[in-house]
């Protein structure tokens, strides 16, 4: 696409210090012949950035044959918006017509967390419900998930299959540790992505996960695991990387830990209204500078909330446009950003609510 | 009991020599008080000697009430006169009416043995359909056995929960290594011992597994996450040890990899016999010098296969008696010896032969 550095006014700079980083781990950048086909903002705005082996995929989307669409939530906090990337993303391949795969990681959440965090299974499955209930507002029906600790017996017995296909060395070299809980919760990871194809689920057929970069060491460990696997006949998973959307802070991630770092999916709105109004943005000291000089979208926290989750690009491109020639002062900017995110929580969290018992069932059981 | 040493004609020197180690443990020598009330030669020979908190069982036991009965094999191998004992005792609890845990370990089996041993989880299932034939044999009935890759999500779940009762240097400590596969052996073992005190299952219960003095540091560790469970409320789990059956050449142990060290319940009975010829025994040098001197029955295997084997004490103490006072030649008693194997095989043959299609059944399904 021609004017794909128009659609994307901020990225293109990062793109290319990434890439470097992409050769050097046998990464490809996402190409534009892919991203031009697939119709989501998400590809047309450089959110997704660079894949592994993702071209398998993209052939059975465009021959509308089916593949694996897989990811998962930790069950060990609150859904902010930086979820809510990855369940877009999964809600997207589901309308590509894929086998739909998502994981509610409750034994996951519980054995990688300290206690301070996840006390107890019990908990974790709080968090699972919460969690379910706006992946399930978000477009995804009970089909689409399942929850780690309500598997069939093939599931658990493949995950500790799997712990004969790492050595203690690889492990420790990867993840600079060989505690058990996270021991076991990669275990359960490796089979949440690898288990569909198996012939007791779907069989064997290409999948995608959408994670972060700096998963990157995980996905490339679960894909030898796949080469290694033999008899069991297992296709290599394929993976895309997108961006973490960071906190509302400067130099923040977002954190469950830190509620001001993100909105969450449950906050009232006026609630999200104050965390964007106390957003890091990229405006200057002053009204006047501002009008003069221009605010830096690339910094700002506001914008790429719009970035992340306004749907409308070609309006989007105009408020960053605006805002990059000062023609948009912050508080403008905020007061719109604002009544987008209050609109949208209002509406999602009244699906929350009428999708809360379905997944109080779905975690617990009926 | 007052002729404890005279039914028991090897043991007590080495029983005595075993003391300094269970005071140092925390081990109990096991008292005559429960021996003499425990109606099986495993008790009256002093094969069963130390225990760890076993009064709460036996009460429950003298008062007829409920206990869970847990052991298990480790499907990496046929079954021997070695796993026997274990069965037996097994058995000889489950007639004291136990709750019934006999857990065929095809997971475990698997992922704690080298690919040149056990190569594939089907492998390893077909030495669980081996070894559940034989144990069905020797009394075990379905409801009795369970199979580790055939659970409820709950008890995987468990297993993997128990992962974030152990750090990593906890059990560098005392398994001396972070081998990813036995990890994974050990949560499923801890779950094996654990998990029927669940709600789930049969809810909090004083339990028995019997075990060989060198696996007490698993059964402390064991011990150890039950008191730490917390919420979970498990009683902390009851172990008795006993002797390990030695193989049958000099110095060796029982073992799959080397065939003529153990007779296999699956050996023919012409191969029982030879490998019964084969063993080393207490004799002189000399038909003249055992007539004078006569043998010794504390290190002779065929004395020892009888010991562990043979049910009629009053028959056998005679004979090692005879051994002891040069009155039974090693060809005297190598043929009594094998006459009573063979008479054994061939009879439990006969009815592993009627339970295979069960055993087979257990583990693979209808």
């Amino acid at each position: 696409m021609e004017d794909h550095t128009v659609i994307d006014p901020w990225g293109s700079a990062e793109i290319s210090d990434y890439e470097h980083v992409f050769k050097e781990f046998g990464l490809k950048k996402f190409p534009e012949e892919m991203s031009s086909k697939l119709t989501h903002y998400f590809f047309e705005r450089n959110i997704v950035i660079a894949h592994r082996d993702f071209e398998k995929v993209f052939n059975r989307i465009i021959a509308k044959k089916p593949f694996i669409n897989m990811t998962g939530i930790a069950s060990s906090g609150n859904v902010h918006f930086g979820h809510k990337v990855d369940i877009d993303l999964f809600k997207f391949f589901k309308d590509c017509g894929a086998v739909n795969r998502f994981a509610i990681c409750d034994l996951d959440g519980y054995v990688s967390r300290p206690d301070k965090k996840v006390p107890s299974l019990k908990k974790a499955r709080e968090f699972s419900v919460e969690n379910l209930s706006h992946a399930l507002a978000l477009g995804l029906s009970e089909k689409d998930v399942y929850v780690q600790s309500r598997m069939p017996a093939r599931y658990y017995s493949f995950a500790f299959e799997l712990s004969k296909k790492i050595t203690a060395n690889t492990h420790e070299a990867m993840y600079g540790h060989l505690d058990l809980g996270k021991i076991s919760a990669n275990l359960l990871q490796y089979a949440d992505i690898l288990h569909s194809q198996l012939p007791e689920f779907s069989g064997k057929m290409p999948s995608v996960t959408g994670i972060g970069l700096d998963q990157d060491p995980h996905a490339r460990l679960t894909r030898d695991i796949a080469k290694r696997l033999g008899e069991y006949n297992i296709e290599e998973p394929s993976f895309i990387y997108f961006k973490h959307q960071s906190g509302l802070q400067e130099g923040k991630k977002m954190s469950s830990s830190e509620p001001d770092t993100a909105i969450f999916l449950s906050d009232a709105p006026k609630e999200a209204r104050r965390k964007i109004m106390r957003a890091f943005t990229g405006g200057q000291p002053t009204v006047k500078e501002q009008r003069e000089k221009g605010g830096n979208p690339d910094i700002c926290k506001v914008c790429e909330m719009l970035r992340f989750h306004y749907p409308n690009t070609k309006k989007l491109n105009q408020i960053i446009e605006d805002y990059r020639a000062g023609k948009i002062l912050d508080s403008e900017n905020k007061e719109f950003t604002t009544q987008f995110v209050e609109e949208f929580l209002e509406k999602h969290q009244a699906k929350v609510a009428e999708k809360l018992p379905l997944a109080k069932e779905i975690v617990f059981g009926k």
